[in-house]
């Protein structure tokens, strides 16, 4: 039996996480492989506790370097508690957003030095890394149209299309970079969307 | 008129921070100057948020890593948000608590490496510090005997002996290293310590 995997659904607001989570979801488990299913900022009660700070709307201003400790503060218990002795003990993981979140909306859209996501991913990670992520690109300005729609965005969603434009753009680039990453046009009908995904797990891990 | 002054409080549990807060409090204010009080972790109401997340009692581990990053976010929306803009308007901050702490608790207590620590110092503070810092130095057992006297400890007031001997060895190398930190001996009748405090504050600033 092949070791337990950690897989990861990136992209930006609107880009269909939510239905590719529930295909990979799937896949995984017709595979008969035990499964855990996080998200980030979240997955503990500590980090859940992070995640409505970093995304609550504030009277003060919140630094992009608050933003960014609190994102890995909340990786670090989410790391730790539950994706590495999940996959210790043999349960695959699925991750709504991870690392490159950080490095695409913190590093991108923030414009956050590289130096210092990596001494913060460095201090966080310590090498880990997931064995797939899979990235639904999107233009920000169709994808903020579909959050939108869903109701109110929270502190981060509301920043301007440019900071969307940077993050798309680190995360394409980023993307380029790494095998590990795979990038799906989220542009495309849903269904399109969902077979280029399970085709990709079925070249991996079948 | 001499520029408004950032004037720091630390020790350990049952030093008698509060008490030496009151007595730099009253000495600054009859110098006539406006005053800021703060404290660390918190002091805005993000970071007294970040403050009873790391302070809390969790279900889960909370890894060191963890905590150091949101004492460190904390920080740098006390200090952007309150510290910076105070001392831009010319009044005084008085902070009950400050970078020392987690360099002392966090790298002393917790044994986090100084690399680790020097990134977060310079990701949230870029060089800025105090004054001065007035280090009230008290045996642990001593100290967490006058803590325990005031009622329930939090998280980090819980832990070991061990622990306080490294964070009190860690608070007097750095003292040792740094003439804007200056060592009051807390094991002194109370009248003799607010002397000596009142003693450095009018070498310094009369």
């Amino acid at each position: 039996m092949s070791a337990a995997k950690f897989i990861v659904i990136e992209g930006l607001e609107g880009a269909g996480k939510s239905s590719a989570v529930a295909v990979v979801k799937d896949w995984i488990e017709r595979q008969g492989h035990d499964l855990v299913c996080t998200r980030e900022p979240g997955g503990t009660p500590m980090a859940e506790a992070l995640r409505d700070c970093v995304k609550g709307h504030w009277q003060e201003t919140v630094t992009a370097e608050a933003e960014l400790m609190i994102m890995y503060a909340a990786r670090v218990q989410l790391l730790e508690n539950v994706i590495k002795p999940a996959l210790a003990n043999g349960q695959w993981v699925l991750g709504d957003r991870h690392d490159l979140s950080s490095r695409a909306y913190q590093g991108g859209g923030r414009e956050l030095p590289d130096a210092m996501l990596d001494s913060l991913r460095h201090i966080s990670l310590k090498g880990f890394e997931p064995d797939l992520t899979l990235y639904l690109d999107i233009d920000p300005a169709i994808g903020l149209q579909r959050a939108r729609q869903r109701g109110d965005l929270d502190r981060i969603e509301q920043q301007q299309i440019d900071f969307f434009n940077r993050t798309r753009a680190r995360y394409l680039a980023l993307a380029g970079q790494d095998d590990k990453i795979v990038t799906i046009d989220a542009s495309q009908p849903m269904d399109e969307v969902h077979q280029a995904i399970r085709g990709v797990l079925e070249t991996r891990y079948l």
